[in-house]
């Protein structure tokens, strides 16, 4: 599976209505934007959006945030959106590290899917759940903190758990083999997860929550 | 690999000086037992003792007490200390919810090597990191809790992960490869996990503590 170039990427997130442009706009009004007050699910690295969009078809009474900083796919995601009438999921064409100026107090729940796991040391501090990131997201967070992280990468899913763990957060639901867990957990798989099913990799996941 | 049924079994027990018989009477009384105020590492399910009996002669200055049910395996054990002068290295043939009965708070850390995974939900309860064996373990840490984990069984670790968690250990270490992990990380093999090492099967790990 490769990602393929897609032509004018750029005019395609321009023109698209899920992607919001000036997002910093909108801090502390994402409610506002949503016409609601329903709780808001934010992905970081959404990649082709598969995950966030099909999460936002399944459960209409929630809004969903995509955010993703690579063009193309974030490109192709819109392109996804164009073609549904969703009006509980947008996105956002930005770096994650921008989030804090992005959002006030108001999201519910960070997913970190299949995100890049920078298995160098040296590129330990891009990691989503390197405890840079961690104290980002709480500044984000409404009130619990709740963050659920999915992975094929045994690196990845070890050190969050330890930086996780480390920052106080507790493991309500941890799993090593999700697609085999005899517990009923929600999961949407991508495109990715799909080929890894196939080759019987095991996917590991964790919903963890920090109560205030 | 198969656990042989050794003859004579209660003799060699009873025979053995490694194996302390009427534990209970040296409740707060296990350092004056090793004749100094060394950690003591106590290990819940020790089996053959392979793994405490390396540890031991590997680490002098710590004292290790290996608690087993199981008669054929603490005779094994047994069996092997007498080919020792090792000093730092006790046996109890004991049950151990009792644990609560024979120690006070004289122990710095546990060892869960290759536990029973008692897979059912109805057998939890048994599991080694069920709340209830959580909740004996802090009646017996001398301060600091820090336990060491190490399986073969994706449950159960998956499961420990979870209560260890909910319990508010921190997790200084997390391994979903143990023998493949970059980091240095002691590591004691025994019989069984030296097979699953040929296999290349993974061996998970954590080194979680909570700190007063």
């Amino acid at each position: 599976m490769e990602y393929n170039i897609v032509k004018n990427a750029k005019e395609i997130i321009n023109n698209s209505s899920f992607v919001v442009k000036n997002p910093t706009n909108y801090k502390n009004k994402w409610h506002d934007l949503f016409h609601n007050h329903n709780k808001i699910y934010l992905e970081l690295g959404t990649g082709r959006g598969e995950m966030i969009i099909n999460m936002a078809k399944k459960f209409p009474n929630i809004n969903f945030i995509g955010l993703e900083l690579n063009e193309n796919q974030i490109a192709t995601a819109a392109q996804k959106l164009n073609s549904t009438n969703l009006n509980n999921i947008k996105l956002i064409h930005d770096d994650a590290r921008n989030i804090i100026n992005i959002f006030g107090k108001e999201i519910d729940t960070i997913y970190l899917t299949f995100s890049e796991p920078w298995p160098k040391r040296i590129d330990e501090k891009n990691r989503f759940t390197h405890e840079s990131y961690l104290k980002l997201y709480d500044r984000i967070f409404k009130k619990d903190k709740h963050i659920i992280l999915k992975t094929d990468n045994k690196g990845l899913f070890a050190y969050s758990l330890q930086t996780l763990s480390q920052y106080w957060y507790v493991f309500d639901v941890v799993s090593l083999d999700l697609h085999n867990d005899e517990r009923n957990i929600t999961n949407i798989m991508t495109d990715f997860e799909i080929q890894y099913y196939k080759e019987k990799r095991p996917i590991y996941y964790v919903d963890a929550t920090f109560k205030e």
